[in-house]
């Protein structure tokens, strides 16, 4: 039995094993998410990011207790970009994997890079796939910070909260770092804290100068402590409108287009760079290239201008 | 005269030019970046990261005015992951040109991407190398947040430095996400607050615990007030140690030749994927290859190697 069928069997080891592959980028996983790929595209999709120390994992947690309850199976992907000197692991996750450990509604994976081109996104829409083709409900996607990566990653889930918390300082600087606008709904926790109106009141007034949003939606703000819960589930009920104004505008076909086209072109990269690579790997040209590149008799434009014209047809 | 020989003649509204010319992917600025390559590899590459509302653009710029009172000219490139909505301009940036407005030693570039594929780490490439031929002695690369690109991006500089702050709530959590083996000089500013003799305990012990690193260095860790000045010079000097250690045991070449490999890659992956991009566009396909994803009669891995057999020659 091939892989992909003891997980659409239900078998949890096998997805695991295939994520694990995904991480590696293991040839025979590609044939794995083909054959899964038929059976994805009923999850909902929801993006979480926040700053280090915003308890963005708290309210992950919290939030899954609610889905829990209603009976929805849940799926986390959580990415976190790693050293590139050690490839670390993830503390904070362990100690979440045995909260939910008991509970097999609940499948968690953290992410983190390896390697150079492309791969968060890439593995990222792998396993959101993966968990997809489970029957997950809910995938939730946690990333840590504002970087073009993450703000990518919670761009093509459906819905996308932002995490804000008193104390970052400057609140514009907090504000002005890209991710208004990525925000269907915004989430100020640790809201017992000083400051807390100070954010809100800069969040609503970013949020007002910013540009109107096509679709229409105005995205809410909701005050959280999440240790405590309160203010969870008004934030879970919230995803729900989100999703359900989406509905009724189309938005929602529109951005599961959007989803498709962007795990397609990420494969397409990062398959494309692969052969690249493997190319002038094979070729044993990288120490002459780097040599031509530090003396100045190429420049890094025309040698890609080089290798392409080599390797694509039409050209 | 190309636009290439006005930069390399001093003339700074062409350097903007070609800069912009960049950022919107003129395809004429690859002829100017081949013919400027030549003249670069003088300069010396710093990047640095720290959250929003860390004090990162006030270290920068006291950092600046030391660089300017020894005589060394300076070029800043100040990235932010923008709105994917929007692409919108960052406010700080021009507070800050205004400053340095006079003192034509001085040349700031922020940088926001537009595109989806790789377009930061690219653009940020190509900008430090036209202002590498543009003379500067020092080129700074300031990146927001932590992701995966600006950790990227920060590592292809000669000296990395990470900047923390107290009051970031749970330390543990901003010292795991992934820039602890990045950094090779630590900051951490805004130390006359509460909380910042724990940040410096938690940094201290979190870099014991990790792994030794190859080169030998240790990172050292400067605490600052930059709105005062405090610790800057300390900082900048701490730089120049780092840079003596490196040209000492070789590690500088090895970095130098890791950054023309790198930006080699992003040029070669930008181009390769605005190849297939045009290539779809052209046969007017996406809409007909996104109808049969969504349908489920194809997956976005087979159709990405269709592709890739199609266009490749040696595949």
């Amino acid at each position: 039995m091939t892989i992909a069928k003891r997980i659409l069997d239900g078998d949890i080891r096998a997805a695991s094993r295939l994520m694990r592959d995904i991480d590696d980028r293991i040839p025979s996983a590609m044939d794995s998410l083909k054959e899964l790929y038929p059976k994805t595209g009923r999850a909902y999709i929801i993006g979480i990011t926040g700053p280090p120390g915003s308890g963005k994992s708290t309210i992950v947690d919290k939030m899954v207790d609610i889905f829990r309850q209603e009976g929805k199976s849940v799926g986390i992907v959580a990415v976190d970009p790693t050293s590139p000197f050690s490839g670390g692991a993830i503390l904070g996750d362990r100690v979440r994997m045995q909260r939910h450990a008991t509970d097999e509604g609940v499948f968690i994976r953290s992410l983190a890079t390896r390697g150079c081109l492309g791969g968060l996104t890439r593995s990222t829409q792998d396993i959101v796939n993966v968990m997809d083709a489970m029957g997950k409900d809910i995938i939730l996607v946690e990333t840590v910070g504002v970087g073009q990566d993450e703000v990518d990653i919670v761009h093509t889930a459906y819905t996308s909260i932002v995490i804000l918390v008193p104390g970052l300082g400057d609140d514009i600087q907090a504000i002005k770092a890209g991710i208004i606008e990525i925000g269907d709904l915004f989430v100020i926790n640790k809201c017992d804290r000083d400051g807390a109106d100070k954010v809100e009141r800069d969040l609503r007034g970013a949020l007002e100068m910013g540009r109107k949003r096509e679709d229409g939606w105005e995205p809410p703000i909701f005050k959280t402590e999440a240790i405590s819960g309160k203010g969870i589930f008004e934030l879970v009920y919230g995803i729900l409108r989100h999703k359900q104004a989406m509905e009724h505008d189309s938005v929602l076909e529109r951005k599961r287009n959007e989803r498709a086209k962007a795990t397609f072109l990420e494969v397409l990269e990062s398959e494309v760079m692969a052969h690249f690579i493997e190319k002038i790997e094979k070729e044993g040209s990288w120490k002459g290239m780097i040599n031509d590149l530090m003396n100045r008799r190429t420049d890094p434009y025309s040698l890609a201008e080089k290798i392409i014209a080599e390797e694509l047809k039409n050209h």
